[in-house]
């Protein structure tokens, strides 16, 4: 009770919603919500009202982390596992994945039908072929993978071992991410790559768009702040520090000035390449082979291979101040 | 058992915290227990005993997720939302939002009570107030994100669909969050607006204080690393990019040489601005409308209207390495 | 069901994984199964089959943070922490950290010693012991994090409340993970500190490597895109901004052109240095005590005592559009 909050032995804190002092009622509440009912009524296009059943992010998301199970055996530690039971463990988890998927890209599907009043479109034989061919494409990810991990190691001097990068190196985990969301992306299915890559977005401060093509042995240290562009182009041994950008100087318009949507705006990386932390490459040029871009610089032209760019050495002041 | 740990036939692995080479033992607790228990007695300052209830993080999460509902409705695909049940679902949405953010408004208010020794305030009365007037904004705060949606949808060409925006992309995420977080500011509630934006900023990147003042059309596209200060003012159709700092050049301090708290100190930008990745402009100064501020510009005086501020061309050095 | 998408009235979301255009069955399953099993047989280096327990990542997670419930007593609102409860309260945490954190070392352990074929090594014994000794530091470690919170009192001019920097403030949180998993990385303990380490750099994006010497009053504000390598050495009241690189600038090599392991590489950071956002220091150079390193400097020679490092006036080009 706090309806004497003069009463100092009485912490105010004791009070409830149901004290005298609350004007919550229903009155309250049904304006409230009689408000923003009016809101959803209206075409406000940021409701999603009798709209289907759009994707569900949490699905999704706990779909992505069994592919990833799949492709790192016995490495979440969730359930060991024994060579004599994998061909048991993993059918389970590839059938999981494939009904799980399946249904949310089917709700990708039907919902762009609605939209776009396609009327009629085989959502159900659509994600039946996307779902299966990545669940094809698993074992070619995981040869991929496999020099992905191996590039770690090899660059990076703070680790001996491949189950640290596995278990707890971001980079590793945005690229196993986007290997997956790549492969429906270019099987053209809305949403869930996107969903995806941004769920690897919040869990590792890296932005890698589904659309990027990223050839094999890539390695991204500490990666916070890391983006890579929807049409990027990167070869093999491509490795990159945090806050690299790999993005778009300008985007091309159409006639009424409206972005044209998807066109190539974002570099060329060739193989070899290294581009150290906070460099920003913008436009669609290309980084000629076993090129070095060095920190901070700001690239927006075309270099040819073996090239190495470096800021003119920066012309810093140093002042001793009275101790 | 791991006893005998010689035994290369029983992996070591299997050694249990009760095997014989255990050293743990209730009087190693009791001895632990008591000096961490000594330094809680004592003033440490960051100890909170019998200090009654503190807001709870989780809580205040939990009830933030809910009201994304209310500003998004049928976007999380938890439930399907029907323009039948709209009313019901909407309603106890509203109803949920109320008592659970009310009672940690309460906790909050209460704390601040104690520690200040005001005696008596009406937290409850308090709480009610500030907790009803967010509810009656949230229609208002609809318009504002539909106009933050349609901001992302004109500026980013890698996307052609609103609900791509408002299920997946950070920037908004961030923006949502932070307009309600700065309602509650702007109550004077303590603790739950900055709770409530450090969450943002865990799943976003983006680090926008509860203070700041943003207007109508808001775009932060990637965001990883962007900082909003606590007095920026932003106004209308405002552009950002990643890495982009809004921050203060120096802190008022008073006679005592103590920081002042809360003196303006971050930048206005006004309408129609764009501000390109890794940009830092830093101080109470102004950027004109319609000006454009350049990758990695450092900024620290106001500009004019229209301006266009880049970094003179860089003195970039590429060299040819021997192949 | 979908077999006639030609049927507008039926939307093809209804569709089921069971309808006739499916084309998923147990043979398919069967065929993706064993493509994938076959790639497990072979040491792909990235699978963990037959590989003993490994530390599970999700137990790690769940034991640091009931460390944290320890050295901030009360702040998580998870239950109310009173005095009378003190003892009760503290030692089922610490019986439940002992053990939870002891069985997940003996894994970490015992998994090193199969790799290294280390024949027989007491994992156990050493696991309690590095277990213990973290618990053993815990009072003095909240002595640090005491003189930690308040850097950022004074630090901060956004904020007048210690409850809030604990409870909120991320910069403080990568800190607190960082102490313990200082103390298991000096104890020798493998995985375990670096899985500690990438959860803070998931929750906060600031990445701090356990190996890091790290002073007390330490403060990072906002901390997005911090990065401090494994052999950085920070002195006392060190304070750092969002974006600070305290980086490598190359790697030592052995004669076959390897990486070296654990060389020193990272700078040396002394007594009340305050490095702005966006710096970058690398090599194993010193910043004098008392010194200076302003926004975006790129730095990697020592620098003496009391030196104020800036980037010469920036050339911006600032042009006026016509409106």
């Amino acid at each position: 009770m706090n309806d004497n909050p003069q009463d100092s032995r009485r912490p105010c804190v004791m009070g409830s919603s149901r004290s005298p002092s609350s004007s919550w009622d229903a009155a309250v509440a049904a304006e409230i919500t009689g408000a923003l009912a009016e809101t959803y009524r209206d075409d406000m296009g940021i409701s999603h009202v009798d709209g289907g059943n759009m994707p569900q992010r949490d699905a999704v998301v706990a779909i992505l982390e069994k592919i990833l199970e799949i492709l790192f055996p016995g490495y979440t530690g969730r359930h060991l596992v024994t060579r004599a039971a994998l061909e048991f463990t993993t059918g389970d988890l590839v059938n999981a994945v494939y009904h799980g998927l399946a249904e949310q890209v089917r709700r990708a599907l039907a919902y762009r039908c609605q939209v776009e009043c396609c009327g009629g479109c085989d959502c159900v034989r659509q994600a039946d072929d996307a779902v299966i061919a990545l669940l094809r494409r698993l074992p070619a990810l995981r040869g991929l993978l496999k020099s992905d991990v191996q590039a770690a190691l090899d660059g990076d001097p703070a680790t001996s071992s491949t189950d640290e990068i596995i278990i707890a190196y971001p980079g590793l985990k945005a690229i196993a991410v986007h290997r997956v969301a790549h492969e429906l992306y270019r099987a053209g299915i809305p949403l869930i790559p996107r969903v995806m890559s941004e769920y690897a977005h919040t869990v590792t401060g890296i932005d890698i768009n589904p659309g990027a093509q990223i050839g094999g042995s890539f390695f991204i240290d500490h990666g916070t702040g890391v983006v890579i562009g929807e049409t990027a182009i990167l070869g093999e041994s491509v490795k990159i520090y945090q806050g690299v950008t790999l993005g778009a100087l300008s985007f091309p318009k159409d006639a009424c000035g409206r972005l044209i949507k998807g066109a190539k705006r974002h570099p060329n990386i060739e193989d070899r390449v290294t581009i150290y932390a906070g460099a920003t490459i913008l436009g669609d040029i290309t980084v000629g082979h076993d090129s070095v871009v060095g920190g901070n610089v700001w690239l927006t032209e075309s270099v040819e291979p073996f090239s190495r760019i470096t800021n003119a050495k920066p012309d810093l002041s140093i002042k001793q101040r009275r101790p």
